[in-house]
């Protein structure tokens, strides 16, 4: 018997596990998820994700690609993964067969991720883990004036961490919405992909234009400059959602 | 020098507290804000609620009276008290002189509670601690239709856990919602005081008319019967926040 391609939808509150990827002597969500699929099967399970999230960041549709020969339906594969999960911090939502053709990598062409600010004068303690705590009032029509300034293909090695090691820094952006909604500022960005804590230095860029350090339009001077210094800051992890994930 | 009388407001996480009231040996919010307090000013300080909320139990705008000679600015009174407590899980968010004839129960005559529930095949491990789980879909137009026969004045001894000392299970409800957003459902309820788990009374009764096994119009028959078996079941404390105090 061959093995099935399944692909699995997984949701985490990754605030306490050391990110995606599995690693040494570290709980981590592939790690966990793992283990849980090798006690399922009986037998050692490695499974390869769509998408690294680091440490603190959270998800509700990561991707991961589980080859095997399992005869439980479709259907009822996340319960029997859960059953074998102990915590309710990591949750299988979906599992459906896919080609032989399809790559947890390369088959992805386009990614949401949402960013949350909690925007008062004092912490919500609700939302502590979930949103990033600003006191000092943003100006919300600035910060959508300066959403146009990063759309399209360009050069985003302004917005990339050190230690990145991707072979190019163009992006396109497809999508990026400053929405509020009471004390809750959501930053939506669609895109090709992204670098290494690009969301979040985009978005602490943007709280920079929210209190007046930065004009809307200078932003397409600092993309220009590539200079990672002319950017803000790379934010809390805990507001960053790793939304959805779009393939072919 | 006399006493100032100091309404705090308190935001609170009560997932991993034993409710607000101070207890023996039992980790409580009042207990949590009182060590604080008493660290602050080098003095035992008591303080007094306006609600009582029970273990798991949230908040957003708890309400306790603080007596003392404190000369920290009114404005800065929050800030000195959260820095005295080593927890992101209680936060103190108001701080307002009021006179002296307040009192921290009788002086208010409204308070709002919000319950959310989370109604998808799959639970959000995201809302785990902050939503009841209903994997089953709710029928919210029925729910919604349910909501009139709670308003007014009543005798909600049907929705009153056993162990209430209430002198009387007459309560009056203002306002009483059901709002969707996505997968989650919100019940918003407005009333002059709160039987002992009456809101998680009232949110499983009208989980169950979203199940089709009660029928909007029997909640009338519920009420006058007085008998709690006839009522639904008490739902977890997760999904529930003290979200507003009114008084005078």
């Amino acid at each position: 018997m061959e093995d099935k391609n399944i692909l699995l939808t997984i949701a985490y509150d990754g605030t306490n596990y050391f990110g995606w990827q599995r690693q040494e002597n570290e709980i981590t969500i592939q790690g966990e998820v793992e283990k849980a699929l090798s006690s399922l099967f009986n037998q050692d399970i490695t499974i390869r994700g769509a998408s690294r999230t680091d440490t603190g960041v959270h998800a509700l549709c990561q991707l991961a690609l589980l080859k095997h020969k399992t005869t439980i339906p479709i259907e009822r594969l996340p319960l029997a993964i859960n059953a074998h999960l102990n915590t309710k911090e990591i949750v299988i939502t979906n599992a459906t067969y896919v080609d032989d053709s399809f790559h947890p990598q390369n088959s992805v062409y386009k990614k949401t991720y949402q960013y949350k600010i909690y925007n008062a004068p004092f912490l919500n303690p609700l939302m502590r883990n979930y949103a990033y705590f600003v006191h000092k009032s943003l100006d919300i029509q600035k910060m959508k004036e300066a959403c146009k300034y990063f759309l399209g293909e360009k050069d985003f090695k302004a917005f990339c961490a050190s230690g990145s090691t991707a072979k190019t820094t163009v992006r396109e952006i497809y999508d990026l919405q400053v929405i509020k909604q009471d004390d809750t500022v959501t930053i939506e960005i669609t895109g090709n992909g992204f670098l290494y804590n690009m969301v979040r230095i985009i978005t602490g860029t943007l709280i920079d234009v929210g209190h007046n350090k930065i004009k809307p339009e200078h932003i397409e001077n600092i993309i220009l400059s590539k200079d990672r210094q002319k950017a803000g800051k790379t934010v809390s992890p805990c507001g960053l959602v790793l939304y959805k994930i779009y393939y072919k």
